[in-house]
């Protein structure tokens, strides 16, 4: 019998394929007094230039296979390499403590990592994953051990891992690597988002894949039901194969709704629209067939650089997403900065509660230059396509008029320009504050459309940080405040002629969609990869039907129940 | 003409007396390179043996006059006096780099200091504040330069301050100072919170109140309208004296209404409760007629010290404060605590956005040794008056389910030991998670009372942090959506015959009171010190012509809009 280890199914599929091990070496390294601390310079020096030499070549190949985007994380990596604020402590504690170079290494290594992490700020938490990645290569070259390279990978393998980093994924070829398994991370961990993006299978959350798989092993990764089958028995492959032939049979029928219309069966028309984040993602958009884009997040474009991006550079990538999409409608959604999103060349103070701060219009209402360059692309790229422009974290009806107001003046002067700007643009907001749904009757007056943001409205109904673990139990998508919120804003966009769509997480998931259906929600906007399922079901499911049930899962006391109710009377 | 400086009017009355100005010396401190290191060690040992000697008599005398909580502040100063982390770098600097003591104290300090406020943690704030005031001294002494000496003060003064921190009031004669001015601060600083509870005028965040008063000079606080007058005109004294004694005047009027039960004009029956922190409080309750307690904070019990407080000593707070309201209603909080109040002996983790993380309810369901203590210690303090247990954060049904439970065994066990417990307590809920309000008809049905607490329930309904400075515009107590809220809460309460309350900041504030009696809270709890005005206030309102004012507020499309409606047709 095979050995089956539990995780979280963070992408679904089935994939079998010899495991690829990618764990960090136990480094054994003890604190030594050296005689003579030249030698350990000499050490250090050649360790530098060994692990420089390496970089610039792995980041050459990643440079030439994956692009300039993938490859920059190991020019940062280069940079800590030249630091005279790493190297010359390293150096001090050689010289000084007349110790050995690898104790001196990781130390200072420590110090540092344990210092960045410690500031709650992504940018620096980056900071700490590029020193201990650095000081892991440097390591390994003073202590002559070999680390696993990704980008030798040359044949199928599924990577078994604690975890899979932006510079592990920056590494590897991606036709070769079937699966992720991994020992941390959750849904929306870098692994599971990367694995959905791939369209491959990953298990993630399982806490001992690592122990469990040896090198080469054949494994099982069942991204349908959050399993790690490890050295499967020649019954257990087979009942698997078929599990995969299943599923990818059931894509096959799904991608057969490739260029149809979702319609529901007693007739209602509903748009399956995709969410992404930069131009490239158009292509797995139109490859599911999604008949728009619900949700473009802007934030890509500003980050990972050292100024702001031009108007310009802007229009370009809004233009191409319009283009690609060919007038099928477009939402992109204005910079939503701040929370765990930081600019560090914004240089924004620390916040003692990111999620409740200075964020999203928040902060583009006070940085006007800023959204006023970012409006003016958005206005000259909307001739190209079927724009629609939403703006994030909406409290208050004075803030939708402010932002509103600044787009007609960007038009007014681009027009004076003499550059054409579409004649109807819609403009909707977020609805991620509790204020919004509470209000919702007042502001479809003014809105030409609404879109529910699941994570961040579950996030202040329930005023639980979905990220801290300690209260993740609170992170209750069907809790029944949560299903009146959403109903008083599809209700109250109705009643005024708008429509009403989801782009969170929520709107993607097989549970959900019976549900949010009878609710009369007109859009869901989802990973492109999960829209021809979505299709398929709704073609099956009457709205007409659905609606009572809906409105009586509302009436549940508890999360618990409502789930419960959702599963029994309206998941088909 | 005098001078007038505007600020924030954060508690109310007209004082009028000399100036006694706080301000922290400019030291000019240069580097200086010295020829004997001894020299300046020995002026260290001097320097830090006069600020030991002062500081204890300091202790001593805040002992004496203020009682043992106060002068806590003082051992914690005494402390850092000792503190080898805090002495020897400023010794090795001294030495190593051959300067002068001086500056090498500063430096030393700022390190600490930068480096404990950066944490954003309370405990470590407060540790800054602590070496902040600690160098001061130490540097006065090594500069010969005389600090401002509060516990001097015996002529009647106003504090003219930068900011009045904890260690100013616990070395202050609370019978000489007449009122408060600051540069600093808002309504909920330390500054004005004690000028409320020491009921004494107060106008905060003046920005330049400092630099504009010089010592000894007279000035007038307006704590009613947020002035102070500087250098006042004999004809500006005689219109304050006048203002003074008509404020005085209603005060003895309200006074007369000190045994008087809260009626409205139609006859309806209202409770005004206190809110209070800790038994002492309750001399300003009786004081000011409560005819309960609305909220006592038991985190009072656990701060400022090194573990947790034991059952015996909790029971005796709570049995005091029972005894002492005398059969009027007493709700007591269990502990809240988290988000910006943390436990150092606790040892939690930092969290990302600690407002919304694993604080109060949340964490006493998981620390159930601690929270059983506590509610062993209300459930035997029970007999001695009329106890309602409330608690704080609850997010889902099953989370009150669970604590309720708790409650039950408790009482279960108590009884089986022969101890006697009160035969029906009342168990209510705070309202300060949007859900809860959304789902108010099923909470409903299964707790006793709900009790409104807004600072929360308007920060999370608009996802503000309202200690932001750069969201705090989005602390809006009127805004629609927020009396929505307050709407449902009190609407399902009496569905059921519960009652509802409120222990917010606006339960007290006489624009929102016409507004909560037409939506009909029952009880309203605040600082003891606005109970007579409010009654007084209440007395000639009829609720039943406020109430289609009220429920028309709700339907206003702002919060600028509903304050606007308000104060023209629902305040008197």
């Amino acid at each position: 019998m095979a050995r089956i280890v539990e995780g979280i199914a963070a992408s679904a599929g089935i994939a079998i394929a010899r495991a690829f091990l990618l764990k960090s070496p136990d480094f054994h390294i003890e604190r030594k007094t050296i005689g003579s601390a030249k030698r350990e310079m000499v050490r250090l020096a050649a360790a530098l230039e060994e692990a420089k030499q390496e970089l610039e070549s792995v980041k050459q190949r990643a440079q030439a296979k994956l692009g300039e985007d993938k490859a920059a994380i190991f020019a940062a990596h280069l940079l800590v390499l030249q630091d005279p604020e790493f190297i010359g402590p390293i150096q001090n504690k050689i010289r000084e403590e007349n110790i050995n170079v690898e104790f001196a290494v990781r130390e200072v290594a420590n110090m540092y990592i344990g210092m960045f992490e410690q500031l709650d700020n992504e940018y620096m938490k980056e900071r700490a994953a590029d020193i201990r990645d650095v000081t892991q290569r440097l390591l390994a070259h003073l202590l002559g051990v070999k680390l696993a390279d990704l980008q030798a990978i040359s044949e199928e393998v599924i990577i078994v891992a604690e975890d899979v980093t932006p510079s592990d994924t920056a590494q590897m070829d991606t036709r070769y690597v079937k699966g992720f398994a991994t020992d941390i991370g959750g849904r929306t961990s870098h692994s599971a988002i990367m694995a959905r993006s791939l369209e491959i299978p990953a298990v993630v959350g399982t806490k001992q894949v690592t122990e469990a798989v040896e090198p080469n092993m054949w494994i099982v990764v069942d991204g349908l039901d959050g399993n790690v089958i490890i050295n499967p028995t020649d019954e257990e492959l087979e009942a698997y194969r078929k599990k995969q032939a299943q599923y990818e049979a059931q894509r096959a029928t799904w991608a057969k709704l490739v260029n149809e219309k979702t319609v529901t069966a007693d007739g209602v028309r509903i748009e399956l629209a995709a969410n992404i984040g930069t131009p490239e993602d158009i292509e797995s958009v139109l490859k599911n067939g999604a008949e728009g884009i619900g949700l473009y997040r802007t934030e890509f474009l500003y980050m990972g650089r050292t100024q702001l991006p031009s108007e310009e550079e802007q229009y370009n990538a809004y233009k191409t997403v319009l283009e690609k999409m060919d007038g099928k409608p477009v939402v992109i959604r204005t910079l939503d900065i701040g929370g765990d999103k930081e600019l560090p060349y914004l240089n924004m103070p620390k916040e003692l509660n990111p999620f409740l701060g200075f964020r999203a219009i928040r902060l583009c209402l006070e940085m006007q230059d800023m959204f006023r360059v970012q409006l003016r692309a958005l206005l000259r790229a909307s001739m190209f396509g079927n724009l629609k422009i939403m703006f994030p974290m909406i409290a208050t009806l004075e803030e939708f008029r402010q932002a509103k107001q600044i787009v007609e003046e960007e038009k007014a002067k681009l027009i004076a320009e003499g550059i054409s700007v579409a004649g109807r643009i819609e403009i909707g907001i977020m609805v991620e504050v509790p204020a919004i749904a509470l209000l919702a009757d007042v502001f479809a007056k003014e809105v030409d459309f609404f879109s529910i943001g699941t994570n961040d409205l579950i996030q202040y109904t329930m005023a639980a940080d979905r990220m801290n673990e300690k209260v993740s139990y609170l992170y209750q998508p069907y809790h029944p405040a949560l299903l009146r919120l959403i109903d008083m804003v599809i209700q109250a966009a109705h009643k005024e002629g708008k429509w009403a769509g989801m782009c969170g997480e929520m709107a993607g998931d097989p549970v959900a969609i019976p549900l949010l259906l009878g609710l009369g929600l007109d859009e869901f906007s989802m990973s492109a990869s999960s829209i021809l399922q979505a299709r398929n079901m709704m073609k099956k499911l009457s709205r007409e039907e659905l609606e009572a049930h809906a409105r009586k899962a509302m009436t549940m006391s508890t999360g618990e129940e409502a789930v419960r109710y959702v599963k029994q009377w309206l998941i088909p």
